[in-house]
């Protein structure tokens, strides 16, 4: 393509990049279109490449627009005539051909593409089509491995000077808030353990959203990496730092279609532990039909995928696939779950031990893999950071260095809120526990934008019970909205009881 | 799902479907979004289905804010409370995630999906990954039958009582405007052929452009069946009707991959000839490296997919595949080409004759796959009804009935023009025509946005030219214009001469 044209001063300036602006019915003539790349040729020593903008009124049928910028780094005479010469279409346009065609790419196309998707550049369109690529060909091995070292590298990165561990669960599953309690037991023995963690999605709290309720969790890199320095921990919200940028847009193209494969929740991952500079990572898979992994089958698919892909990037990863019955811990909802966390770490009589065993588990598993101690020694030196108190020291400390309130008391946390109780309507035993109502109901309450919200759980999964005995308590903010979830609690049966 | 929220009075109209308003955070933990569709109960009896929308400002937490419509017509009281369940996905998505997967749709299910892509009640994003899913599996013939059904169903039909024939190109080649010149022979003889063409698409003249020179083009689906019944024809902007309108969807997000398929193409067109009740197509396939379909060997099996569609709907289909070695005709650019047209059907002695008996070869083939005549004889007939004037005769009742000026002298169309000769520089014969660069300068010197500009060819494929002969001639609307053509035809070399 060659197309000649008259140069004409726009007076704009970008203070940018290049831009020419064409006459718009003339550019979809010539095949070019707004965001496209064009060499503009004066001579053999005059060439630059501008972006194409278009328009109707700036710009007659013949003339090309010049911005300030051009007119003056080149010297562009009134009048002057260019040549215009469309570019090729950015390479990652050509390598997201190449997978929808099925073809392998290489490190250096894919690389660009995840820059170009994490800056920004390319369209949802082309995102999507990327997205669906990976349904004509699954993505080898090998690219799997590209996409995740791309999508780390194109974003922030930790860099500490040291190797640092990191536990991540995939989510689904009620309670659950082990994460503070783990790391509190790993920094309290001397070992980095910075964490980021989501709000809530879909459910009643998110790590953060419990973490909120004790100190701030909202912080830009550089003050979480003094946070880290002071206390080797944090728990802090993702959101705040741009690690793995591009897996945002993705995620955002792949939502709508609803059929995330393993391979990309397992990159998606993989990605932002990369970018931490992790070695030891434990993953929290809870298993049941409400949760993401829906069987004990799936989870050993997804392990062997974490395990390969973990090599590549020299990280030990173990999961923990655990069964889920009930929510763990009793308090569901960011305060209740807060104070549930807090009396295990301050070992408070009426503690949820189902928590305090999962934390320890999982955090000795970690301490075992980074070779801490022997295998089959991590769960006791885990608890007795919990019997000491260092644990709950350590803790207090991450939350003062985050600018929350000083030596919290567990049962401080909650507010006095309105409460409705729900009781037996007959005795047996706790035979099923819906997970997805109890979600429900707390969203029904006001979870977790209001952080005061939720459910305390009474009657624990296997236990029996008698008629009359208190099942579970609700906790709002006022009697209407009591009200909300007192009719949510009557049209879903949460506990089957046989 | 089931949540509860508290019935708030917006005091909005949408005079549309009922409109439900959540506060955005909470819609958000809901994982409800703007466009999806809820239910809403409050009773047995009191049950809708409206769509979302989501706002901080005018709905707290707990409470639902409902549209006047609403209001009224189900006696809303303010304070009732109302179970609201996400309603699952439109069977669209649904179908989308079959494809996908690689797994056939039934008819329902297609027309459902192209009824929305059609509706704009998918986003961009759905849309691409339905274009997409042509690449995880091959559309099978029976799905390729069903979409094209479908996307003729869910657009504007032409509905004549009678069966009617047409003519459709591949493009790619320069000049050829050979249309109106088969459509006068065609409805001359009787037989219906509403024709409905685009603009140029990056090239210097599209059928619509060429039109346009002599009468209006633009009119709605009822004007154009005005035409057809007081002539039989028309020679129309097939923009102005909405036929297949799911097609547009479609092109516009697979344009960007650049990637389409030959399935794809023949969907596209077959859709709009069954909207418009074809039962005889020619089909006409300029083969060579500039154009859409490069090789004999691809037109084959273009002519393959194309027959066995039209079997499904009753149509005859049949590919006229030829060698593009130069443009057809002598004139390139709107008005050139419409004198090069007026010319042939007026037997002016300068006519191209290429273009008549190219003409007259589509034509007469669509008179013999009719069953006008028998086969061999349709040519002589074409050629007969332009010799004795009836084509002309019939050409100017359909310029006339568009609104266009009666009697055009095919002298008079060409404008006082700026022009510029270009002459060969040595002897030899003319070994290549470069179709691409044709187009290019014919852009350069302002077509088809200026309907004047152009070239004029004289020298012609495969013929001995002497050193100083004219090669051809350029029009533009000014020196300046005319300089931008000489130096497009300088950096292009057009003719190969050896």
């Amino acid at each position: 393509m060659a197309y000649f044209l008259r140069c004409k001063n726009l007076d704009f300036s970008t203070g940018n990049q290049p831009v020419a602006m064409f006459n718009e019915e003339e550019a979809d003539n010539y095949g070019i279109h707004p965001g496209d790349r064009v060499s503009l040729l004066w001579s053999k020593s005059k060439k630059i490449i501008a972006s194409v903008d278009v328009s109707n009124k700036h710009v007659k049928s013949g003339e090309i627009g010049l911005f300030e910028e051009i007119w003056q780094k080149h010297k562009v005479e009134l009048g002057d005539i260019v040549e215009v010469s469309l570019e090729s279409r950015p390479l990652s346009v050509e390598t997201i051909k190449k997978k929808m065609l099925g073809k392998p790419a290489t490190y250096a196309e894919i690389y660009a593409l995840i820059e170009d998707i994490s800056e920004n550049r390319l369209s949802e369109v082309m995102t999507t089509y990327y997205a669906a690529s990976g349904f004509v060909k699954e993505f080898s091995e090998q690219e799997l491995y590209y996409v995740a070292k791309a999508m780390a590298e194109t974003g922030e990165q930790f860099n500490l000077t040291t190797k640092v561990v990191d536990k991540h669960s995939v989510g689904g599953l009620a309670g659950n808030r082990i994460t503070p309690i783990i790391v509190s037991i790993i920094a309290s023995l001397g070992i980095y353990i910075p964490k980021t963690s989501s709000r809530a999605i879909t459910s009643p709290a998110g790590t953060a959203d419990t973490m909120e309720v004790l100190c701030p969790v909202s912080f830009e890199m550089d003050a979480i990496k003094q946070i880290v320095k002071k206390t080797k921990a944090c728990l802090v919200w993702g959101g705040g730092v741009k690690m793995a940028p591009a897996d945002d847009h993705i995620i955002k193209v792949s939502r709508p279609l609803a059929l995330e494969s393993y391979d990309k929740m397992i990159v998606s991952i993989m990605a932002k532990k990369v970018a931490m500079g992790v070695d030891c990572l434990i993953v929290d898979v809870p298993v049941g039909l409400s949760c993401k992994v829906p069987t004990m089958k799936d989870a050993k698919i997804i392990e062997e995928k974490f395990k390969r892909l973990g090599r590549r990037f020299g990280m030990k990863v173990e999961i923990m696939a655990i069964k889920a019955t009930e929510p763990v811990g009793e308090g569901v909802g960011p305060a209740l779950e807060a104070r549930d966390l807090l009396r295990v770490v301050q070992q408070h009589k009426f503690r949820p031990i189902d928590l305090e065993n999962k934390g320890c588990k999982l955090a000795g598993r970690l301490l075992e893999m980074k070779g801490y101690c022997k295998k089959g020694k991590g769960f006791e030196i885990a608890k007795k950071q919990i019997i000491s108190g260092a644990a709950w020291k350590k803790l207090n400390e991450i939350i003062i260095a985050q600018g929350g309130k000083k030596d919290w008391n567990s049962e401080e946390v909650m507010q006095e809120y309105q409460r409705y109780e729900i009781h037996a309507k007959k005795s047996g035993r706790v035979k099923f526990i819906d997970n997805k109502a109890i979600n429900e109901v707390c969203m029904n309450l006001g979870a977790p934008i209001d952080k005061y919200a939720g459910m305390h759980i009474h009657a624990r999964y296997g236990t029996k019970v008698k008629k009359g005995d208190k099942l579970f308590t609700m906790y709002a903010s006022s009697e209407e909205r009591l009200k909300l979830g007192i009719l949510g609690a009557g049209r879903n049966i949460i506990f089957h009881i046989g």
